[in-house]
Order: structure tokens, then sequence, then C-alpha cells
């Protein structure tokens, strides 16, 4: 039992007067949810509290509330109660930053294993850009889905994900298509003397992940592309916390959009992609780039690039990896916008030229123009 | 290996043009994600296809796209990458309706166990609404809630949960809390002949499911007050397949409104909470009541007991759980409104007396205006 409290940034439309009385609201919503005068006072050890709100706009204030972290009970599931569960169902309120203490983080999770560090070892990539694609489409068979793999990894590509929505189809079964991927891919690592990792798709059914956990160390597989919104979040600590110390978790934002869309609720994408997802374990953190098929602004990814490497809890930095509708022309533009410090994906238009192993050759050579 | 389909509703933002166009997009990005001039003709097979498309407003159209049934894999987490993983992330994109058969349907989930006539057969309340409170707030000990929990079955409240946020607190620890609250009900329960359940709450950390469920169903909890939205939306069918006949699935919509909050994105509350929820298994849902604290319009609250209780794959229909800030002078109104299968969840209202045993009474006594 502890009495330290960790704050969270809260913002809610409405001026100062308004912001002030729904933070007060919102301090015991998300806390005791009952009213304040029929609370035993023992039960002030779990409240919430307003610490200040601040008018930031015409009709936007800052709010920021403290928890205790013992609220929290160091479960992820839980601490996402705290931080916005019913606050979600909220109109105008939005949440923007979470500020913790390095003890308090890690008690709840563990953050990269590898982070930027640790995956520009584990790949021998010393400075260069990072270089990832999918492997699609689903309905592929699994020898099909092999082939791609063992021709991205000769073409020079190192990290070879699942699309995320390869998962267990009758196609391709996930206890088929995972070794004899892996096998394709080492295959290819023989021959180029390379470290091409592939990162099957981790979204079981519950009941499952362990066996799926077991299936790809077993295969020799360098991680999971991790789906988290429908796996749930948790999904991160559990894959991160059961793997060997080398395994890539790399988070994919399927299924995560209900909380970056709209403006004035849900999760700020800088804080969901870079801090929330990196706290819970992911080493690299895919989001849809600007300039794709998506929508976010550049002011957007530019948060979620910051935030997945700033210093946050003591946490190593997450890599970006923008995706989304890149192509390789846009490298050199995306380079000058992202850093160097970034897992560059680009799935179908490595296929462009009809012929797979020289766009990812392409791709790779753009990336070395970077290199020492 | 099937080669059935089924049909997925969207919204689109946009005129009958825009919208085909988006919609081809649409069916792509759900199934392939890849350029079609690309893909083998052999991913045919896995191919979303757009079936109509109609323009239903000025600005909006809808939108009806089929996917193959073998794509979803027959498990959640792939089905709602196919439903709106990528289409989450996309602007004016929104999740209306889901056209499943029987035998799909329940290939991927049972749908509620109990239901409405399941939960009033195990409750003996044949007739008149149903009665919901909460155990709150965090942060008591655990022999406080257990009176809590006991004068509430006194008074003659049905269902008896934890607040979701009622987790694994160091206050109340799960282990401890759960076999001591359901010692208190069967102990009231021996007084009054009655017969209250207790459903704790449902939110551990990943790997902690079974041990929860074990515990519980030990103990002789009633059911679980699940929590989708923070322990993933495959927890309610994992609670459904693996408690007794009948354990009551009872969900809580924390952490769900990045979903709800938006009119041009996410998902229509009463397909989420109506069929989707009692799809996976629950057997009552809870929302947000118009006229509370949240702020879910007449029309939405409507659309969700609506669904909740149609005819949706040959499902039984699930018990609409309006809570959110009720009162019991509000009941009528509230059975005016929703009708007598409804489970009405009244918590911090009761104790407004200061007697919480006198508060349930009068809560079960408005409920009996209504029976035979």
């Amino acid at each position: 039992m502890t009495d330290s409290t960790f704050e969270v940034v809260y913002e809610i439309n409405g001026d100062l007067g308004e912001a002030r009385s729904r933070a007060e609201s919102l301090a015991v919503e998300q806390s005791h949810e009952f009213p304040r005068v029929y609370a035993p006072a023992k039960a002030d050890r779990s409240l919430g509290r307003v610490v200040s709100v601040e008018q930031v706009g015409e009709t936007r204030s800052l709010a920021v509330v403290s928890y205790p972290e013992d609220l929290t009970a160091y479960e992820i599931p839980q601490l996402l109660v705290v931080l916005l569960g019913n606050a979600s169902l909220l109109p105008g309120i939005r949440l923007v930053d979470v500020r913790v203490s390095a003890e308090f983080a890690h008690h709840i999770a563990g953050g990269p294993k590898l982070g930027v560090a640790g995956i520009r070892r584990v790949l021998d990539v010393p400075k260069r850009p990072l270089l990832a694609t999918a492997l699609k489409p689903v309905g592929l068979d699994t020898a099909d889905i092999a082939q791609e793999a063992y021709d991205s990894a000769l073409g020079g590509v190192d990290v070879i994900k699942d699309d995320q929505g390869l998962g267990n189809q009758v196609w391709s079964p996930f206890a088929e298509r995972v070794p004899a991927v892996a096998r394709a891919i080492a295959k290819a690592n023989g021959e180029t003397g390379r470290h091409s990792v592939y990162l099957p798709t981790f979204n079981p059914k519950a009941g499952d992940w362990q066996r799926h956990i077991d299936i790809a160390v077993e295969a020799g597989a360098g991680g999971f592309l991790v789906v988290p919104g429908t796996a749930g979040l948790d999904a991160l600590r559990y894959v991160r916390d059961h793997t060997p110390e080398d395994f890539i978790v790399y988070a994919h934002p399927a299924f995560l959009g209900g909380w970056t869309a709209g403006a004035d609720h849900g999760i700020e994408p800088g804080l969901l992609f870079g801090h929330l997802l990196r706290w819970f374990g992911a080493d690299s953190v895919i989001f849809p780039s600007f300039g794709g098929r998506f929508t976010l602004s550049e002011a957007v990814c530019r948060s979620i690039a910051t935030r997945a490497k700033d210093d946050f809890a003591g946490f190593a930095g997450a890599l970006p990896s923008p995706g989304g509708g890149m192509t390789v022309e846009r490298v050199p533009e995306l380079v000058d916008f992202y850093g160097l410090d970034t897992m560059f994906l680009i799935g179908g238009a490595l296929h462009a030229t009809g012929n797979l192993v020289e766009g990812a050759r392409r791709f790779r050579e753009t990336a070395e123009t970077y290199s020492d």
C-alpha cells in the first residue's frame, strides 16, 4: 500500500468555470463513481482529485487530475478504467497526457524490452532507417506467403511481418504458416548473410495466447505483430513478458481508430501510440502516416513520432513506424520528416514492379544511402 | 472451407459518387489491403466486395459490403479486424449493421446462454423489471463491501455487482472479496428466501482469466460483470464458454466510448451494445441512459434497447440495462420507455436515504408494482 499518486491530463470542452466543475465530477467519476456526500471517510484513500484547471482556448481547458497509484491495482485493464473508463462515454473529454514515475510505470508494465537500440542490435542495423513489409493479401496459400517472405528477405527488408488480416484462416492456418515462413526467411538469410526476421500476427482468440507464443518461439520467429485494438491492450504486456529477450513487439493500429478519430474525445494519438503502447511493451508502433491512404495530419504524425522516442517513465524509445500507403519514392521526404530512427513500413508498393525481390532491393538501396 | 459470405453495412460521408469510390476502397482495405492489380487471382476467395451503395442524406451514403465468412477465421479478434480494423482509422466511416446467418454467428460465438428468459428463471422474477446495483466506492475494505452487498440483498435487489472500478486493489483483493461478498448475499438470501446474486468484476490482467473464473465459480458467484472495453471484446465469449450454465454475463460499457462518441465514425451504439456484445455472450448490457450523468439521446437509447432484444442471428434477447445516474423516482418513466424486460441499474442513489436496506427496499417495491 502506498500513498503515492500519478497525474492525468484531460482536455475538456468548456470555459474555465465549466471545466472546473466538469473536472471535479470527472475526478469522482473515474475513482469513486459515487456521491461524495454518501462516501465513508475511509474511502478518501481511493479518490481522484483535481490538481489544476487552465483555460487553453475559447472553449477548451486542460484539467490535471491526480489518482492514487493503488487505484490501478497495477494492472493494465484497471489502469484503463481509471484513465478513461466511464469518461470515454462523457462528451467533450479527451485524454492527452499521463504523468507517472518510473517506479509506478514499471510496476504495471515493463516498456520496450528492445526499443530503438535493441531492435538495431538484433537486426544488425546501426544507423540507417529500418525497413518493414507486410505479407499479403490474405487468401494466399502458405507456400505463396513463404515465397513472398523469401523474396522480401532476399531483397533486404529487415522486418517481414504478417498483414494484420493474416490470422488463422483456413487458407493458411497459423500453426502451418508460422514455421513455413520462418524457414523461408532463414533460408534467405543463409544466402545473404543478413538478419531479416519474421513477425507473425498476434491476434488469437482468448485461450490460444500461450499456444501461439509457443508456436512462434519454437519456429524461430523474431517477434510478433500484436494487434492490441482487438486482442486487448494488455496483449502487448503479455507478449513482452512471455517471450525471449530478443523477441520484437511490433504494434499494429487496427481497431484503435475509435480512440483517435475525434478532436474532442478519445485519446491524443501521440499519447496512445507513443506512450501507452510503448509503456505496455511495444518496441515499435505502426501508425498511418500523412500522405497515404489515411488522413492523420503532419502535426499528429510528428506528435506520435516524438512521443514514441521521448523520455517517458525511463523507458527506452520505441521506433515509430509510419505506414498506410507509403512508397519507396517517398522515403527521402519521410526520413527528413521522421529522422533515421524510424521503421518504414511499405507493403503493396514493393510489388509494383511485378518483381518483389527487385522492389525490396530498391527499398533497401534507398535506405542504405543513409548508412555510414 | 466455405464460399458463404456475410454482409456489413457502413455509413460513409459523401454523396453517391464519392461513397461508391470509398466503398470500393473499403472492401479492399478490410480484406486484401493490397492493390487489386498485383493480387494473384487465387486470392479472390478472400476479397470483400461492394454489394450496394445508396445515398441517404445530402452527404451520407450507406454501403453494403460482403466478406467471405472464412476471412474471419471464426474468431472474434479477427472478425473485428474485418469489420472495422483499418477502417476505424479512416475518416467518415461508421459501422452500422452486421448481417450474419445463425450458423456463421454461432461458429464465432454462442450469444447469451441465458438472455432475458434465462435471467428471469435464474433470479425467479417472471414479470417485473429486474433490479441491479453496484458495490462502491472503491477504497472500502472487503467487510464494508460485504455489508453493502448484504444490505442490498436484504432490501431486495436482484443483481448485486461490483463497481467496474473494483478490481484487484490492495484495499479489497479479488480473491478475498469475491468469497466474502458471495457469502454475505447467501446469508441475506437465507433470511429472505429470495435469489439475489453477486456478479464480481471480470477485468483481470491477461494470464489471470481462468484463475478469476475459478475463484468466482468456487465462491458461488452468480455471474460476472465483464468489462470488454478493457479486457477485450473476446472476454465475453471466454467467460460465457468457461462458466456454468446459469452464470450471468453482464457487460459494462467502460472504455467503449471511443466507439460511440462520434456521429461519423466508430460503431452505431445499438449495433455495439445490442448486437455485438450479445453475439459475443452478454446476457445483459449496461449503457448510460438518457437523463443521467451521460448524454446518449433517447433515440440512441431506444436503438440499444431494441437491438438488444430483436431477432439477431437466432440469439436469445439480452436485457438492456440502463444506468449512469438513474434514480428510483425515475423507474416508472423508464419502464414506460424501456418496457418490463429491462434491468435497471441504480448505484449511488440507493444510498441517498442514509439507509441502504431502505433504499434497496424502495427500489424493489417500485418494481413490484409491475408484478402480476
